[in-house]
């Protein structure tokens, strides 16, 4: 047995409360090295009689809900009737031998150990206020990401200086081209023809740049966009329909443009913000530098930009600053969501203080963070419900399209990554293929559309909350930044309308498909010598079944009559998925 | 390799702030089966040129600081100019095989993974405010552990009716023998002669009980142990000779003889307290139960026992009233530190507010839980300083006294045990082989002095803060709750002045060398042959050495001049520790 690979960990991803009255123990092991696996378990103060053989007459199976390439991961879900516990597992290797994996290590299953309480793992008490909460609406919510200066321009008397006639060039990292929120609201039917039921907003605060990363004013709209009138009118407009609205904050860091920087470059040592920043040397120096550049600032900013200096969320001042930002426009536009840019880089301590203000304000705000590595930290429960899940976007990118990986590699990394949060975190991730930060899909896929069909068919399976960027709906291709931040295409006769049809499809069926993709676990079978991948969820009697023939050749299966497929066709009573196509379909029984 | 036993954990005891500009990263592998790790580390911004082929070239080799059965951890100290880091590790098996161990797995040091900073953990931002801080005077303080109504009877006028003679007969459970506040404070002297530097005390506040912990009111004293003027001249005395003061605060539940749960069986439904408690079913029902026994509340309680009516701590109007409860106690009579009894069963969020609320009122505030198992998610920085070390306790007992394990599996549970926390956490354990909880060391140890001595030798030699039960020094004997609560017997003639003087050298030694012991790592060596332990730990050019000898044969060993042994004797120009015997000495280089 393996025994240096098992992990458990308390009070964490491995034993977690999913529902007030649910909760989930996992265990870690080597794949492929354990026969079997039971939760020993029973109320930690029923110590009387032969409590212990009473533990090990009722433990509980537990199954396998995840694989990687060297571990398998083992779940039970369960309750108690004191909301609490203490436990242990009872482990069972292919070489026979049976092993007691405790607290205080794996002993053999002999009575000094298995009689010892202290030696259990302890739930010691079933808290609600400590559960992890996510929005319910979430899981049942397709994104349409919006970068605004480049989704529609319906407001020409608001344009800034030196807008460019619309889609007239590729764009360029300081061009203008007049996008705004009126724009937005007069393409609401487009949107909701899609099926769409959210919106995310790339930032819409005053700021100098396209982007408006650099935040000027964080208490005005941008007036190239518009007012507060207009975001007022849109959000209306959205809810009307029920779509929700999440817009971006950008509490990392502030634009050097602000009110609070200029300050600082005027007043230094006696500014009022001077403590603000996180400034190692007055006055600050001002060396032209950007996001990738060699930099020796005498403030720590975003990445190496002098143009993003970073805010001291450690001050109080700083904090309640901030925290004002999120409240007011929760409370004057009624907004739904919160996107976090680079969520990470800002302390735990100011979102603690963050969650806790905002989800008083509204209990069911939704609030995402921007963390491309290990947000696991930020997950508890207590600061943000998910991130924008570039892990998962990264695996099946390198999988699909870069092929620098396996189909069991990419599963492998999917699932290590799905065992780091808790169910209903997994089930509000924001999944993603692409965004105002990547290259397009259409790009990286090299114009290859069935491809592009079959990798969002894909990441529309997997557990979470998909998001589609503006243009992936009419085939818009556009490279790395400022590439993939070019002008919606609105000339219907340049779409791309079998993807477009493609596209609505796809989200009406994850839309009606919600609930066996959300509260299902994935059973996987792979094929890389064919490049073939097969998925199954199974919830409530269903099971939706996916198939992706990655391969060169045809492959043929049993099943019929697909919810949405591409390069697939019915031959001699027989489907068949031609190369590079896939196959969705479900069985009731 | 075994790649199935790797494990690392962003932000975490694998990867935290150590100092505001020190960081510490661990990795776990599988024992003996790594030949070298390296620390592959840069900017994450970094990203120009060959960036990857330099994050190599600047690898840093990392060691090993522990080890179990079954793991090896390895761990780096470092820093970082920007305040963050990407990193990923550099694994070289036994077998010869180079691994890439990063976020996404574990893969071939090849480019198209090493290039990708996607694949790299991250350490965003090196937020201070985010570290885990401990109270640096818990390092240097060793801790006495009184029982109050045991300790001494300093003022007869306070006694309970039917208070017994002094230690006229072992205790009962529900005895009363008169021990007060005014009786710690006459017998300051013995514990300064003794060089404890801190003192703490079981719950003191009004119950009817003689152990309170079945709280009346929180905010008296209880009458027969004396008055607030009583404890404010205890702490007052304390401060004076260096001595710090903890208290005891039992809020996961109240006596049943409070106002609040007598409002509740009074009034049902319609008391004012009615949410301040878990009640399933109005109204309460009052069965006989105790705190083992088959037992069906219709309200949460502490384990089984009707006395203890759980507190229902997600309500503000609760959380406001323990607050207010903790921050008079520190505001009233200047108390140092908090023991917050079954601190697991009490809500995280609850533990947040509680230590934001008391080290805003008291910066060098310790806050100690009682946990017996798992306290990890305690132990984040936001909630406990540290917990009563019963690991520890169970680990050194299980060997030394009970024999149920070898002297590498105390030494496996000890590492797994000290691994689980960062470095700052482990310096303040508070480290225990007996409490009013347990059976008294003597007893457990079969009146065997010799092996007491080995094993409280043993015990302060960890890292952490040692705290003895008061009678230790003494000899005193006593079993399972309430044998070990038994009257301190104060007639010199029937000490064991034996015990008594090496317990003042013992806590002498420990607070001469209390940074050794609590800033160095522990090199271990076990015989469990001969049932031999060595242990070194180094700082500053100095290596504390231990050897304890539990065999039945003696051990020669090189080594001179102890500064602390039992059963060791000089025999022709060599040392010899004789069976059951240990011998601590001091090499300096």
């Amino acid at each position: 047995m393996n025994i240096a690979a098992l992990y458990h960990r308390s009070d964490s991803e491995f034993a977690y409360l999913y529902s007030p009255d649910k909760f989930h123990i996992r265990l870690r092991t080597a794949k492929d090295d354990i026969r079997e696996v039971s939760l020993v378990n029973g109320d930690p103060y029923r110590l009387w009689g032969e409590w212990h053989i009473d533990l090990f007459n009722e433990k509980l199976p537990m199954k396998i809900i995840a694989s990687t390439d060297a571990n398998d991961y083992w779940m039970v879900e369960m309750s108690a009737k004191h909301k609490r516990l203490h436990y242990s597992f009872l482990i069972v290797g292919n070489d026979g031998k049976e092993m007691f994996f405790c607290e205080k290590g794996v002993y053999p299953v002999r009575k000094p150990y298995i009689s010892n309480h202290n030696y259990y793992f302890r739930f010691p008490y079933l808290h609600e206020i400590d559960m992890i909460k996510t929005p319910d609406w979430v899981r049942n919510t397709v994104w349409y990401q919006i970068f605004p200066e480049r989704y529609r321009n319906g407001d020409v008397s608001n344009d800034p200086v030196g807008t460019l006639v619309w889609n007239s060039k590729e764009p360029k990292l300081n061009d203008f081209f007049g996008g705004d929120l009126q724009g937005i609201i007069d393409k609401l039917g487009h949107i909701k023809s899609l099926g769409f039921n959210g919106i995310y907003l790339c930032p819409i605060f005053k700021s100098p740049s396209n982007h408006k990363y650099d935040t000027t004013d964080y208490f005005e709209i941008d007036p190239a966009f518009g007012t507060k009138e207009t975001l007022k009118k849109l959000v209306n407009e959205c809810h009307k329909h029920g779509i929700k609205v999440m817009l971006d904050a950008v509490f990392n860091h502030i634009g050097d443009s602000s009110e609070q920087w200029r300050d600082i470059v005027k007043n230094g040592t006696a500014s009022k913000y001077a403590s603000w920043f996180h400034i190692k040397e007055f006055p600050v120096s001002y060396a032209e530098t950007d996001i990738v550049g060699v930099a020796d600032l005498t403030y720590d900013s975003f990445a190496f930009t002098h143009h993003m200096p970073k805010l001291n969320t450690a001050n109080p001042e700083v904090q309640e600053y901030l925290l004002s930002v999120a409240r007011f426009w929760i409370e004057e536009c009624e907004i739904d969501a919160w996107r976090l840019d680079v969520a990470n880089e800002v302390d735990h301590h100011f979102w603690k203080r963050f969650r806790k203000e905002i989800t008083d304000l509204k209990n069911e705000i939704f609030i995402l963070g921007e963390i491309w590595q290990s947000p696991q930290s930020w997950l508890r429960g207590d600061e943000i419900h998910a991130v924008m899940n570039y892990s998962l976007t990264e695996a099946i990118l390198e999988y699909f399209i870069r092929g620098n990986i396996s189909a069991s590699e990419m599963i492998t990394t999917m699932n290590r990554q799905f065992m780091l949060y808790a169910q209903q975190t997994n089930e509000v991730m924001l999944n993603l293929l692409d965004s105002h930060d990547t290259p397009r899909l259409m790009t990286v896929a090299n114009g290859n559309g069935e491809l592009v069909k079959s990798v969002l068919a894909f990441m529309f399976l997997q557990t979470g909350s998909p998001c589609i960027y503006y243009g992936t709906e009419i085939g818009m291709f556009g490279g790395e930044e400022p590439g993939c931040r070019g002008c919606m295409e609105w000339d219907e006769n340049k779409w791309d309308k079998d993807m477009y049809s493609f596209i609505a499809s796809l989200v009406a069926f994850r839309r009606k498909y919600s609930d066996i993709i959300s509260f299902s676990n994935t059973k996987w079978e792979t094929d890389d010598e064919r490049n073939i991948i097969k998925l199954e969820k199974e919830h409530n009697g269903s099971i939706l079944v996916g198939i992706f023939n990655n391969g060169t050749a045809d492959l043929k299966i049993a099943f019929e009559t697909p919810l949405l497929s591409s390069e697939t066709r019915i031959e001699k009573n027989n489907t068949v998925i031609g190369a590079g196509g896939f196959y969705i379909g479900i069985n009731n029984f």
